[in-house]
């Protein structure tokens, strides 16, 4: 299923943007159905937990995870871990989740899909 | 500074292999001296953050961990973010600290330095 929000692009993002209110995250959620908003000394993370076989396998979703990083000038956590990779996106300079992170969170899942 | 724990190799660790004595521990801890015990569910890692200039560096940095986890059959977790790489070492199946982690750790080290 492609969705509208992996077909966008990350927009600069400037100190003192606004963060996504709470009713523009719930109409967003639907296109990411398998993330968690978990917070973090206090700012909100969108996070996911992907499983793969085995370690080679995280270590190389994990590389894939991060070219799209790269490419898009926006960068999240990753945990890599034998047989899972953890992913978290935020906005450091806003301490909070703008539109860029549930667009990176949906493309995320777009690279994560097309690995297997 | 080559250590001598560098020059070791991961043993096979079967589930029931004693877990590092806290004499041990402390008799080994001067060969990785920037390296924190710290609990997580009760179960204690080794743990070190390395800090580099970006996201591209702590990717590659992750990527030269990860190819001496899979050489070694030994298994971190690494959590890689814009600027710093934190890796964890225990050993899962005695849900503790084996020798191996030590010498995980001082190769993680020797890794680290190569790269600068």
């Amino acid at each position: 299923m492609v969705t509208g929000l992996r077909r966008e692009r990350c927009v600069a993002c400037e100190r003192g943007a606004p963060t996504l209110t709470a009713e523009e995250l719930a109409d967003l959620r639907p296109q990411i159905p398998d993330w968690q908003v978990v917070e973090v000394d206090g700012v909100p993370r969108l996070t996911r937990t992907y499983t793969v076989r085995n370690f080679a396998e995280a270590l190389a979703l994990t590389n894939r995870i991060g070219e799209l990083a790269e490419a898009e000038g926006h960068h999240p956590s990753i945990l890599t871990e034998w047989g899972r990779v953890t992913v978290s996106w935020w906005t450091h300079k806003i301490r909070g989740l703008h539109r860029n992170d549930v667009v990176m969170a949906a493309k995320t899942d777009a690279v994560a899909e097309s690995g297997h």
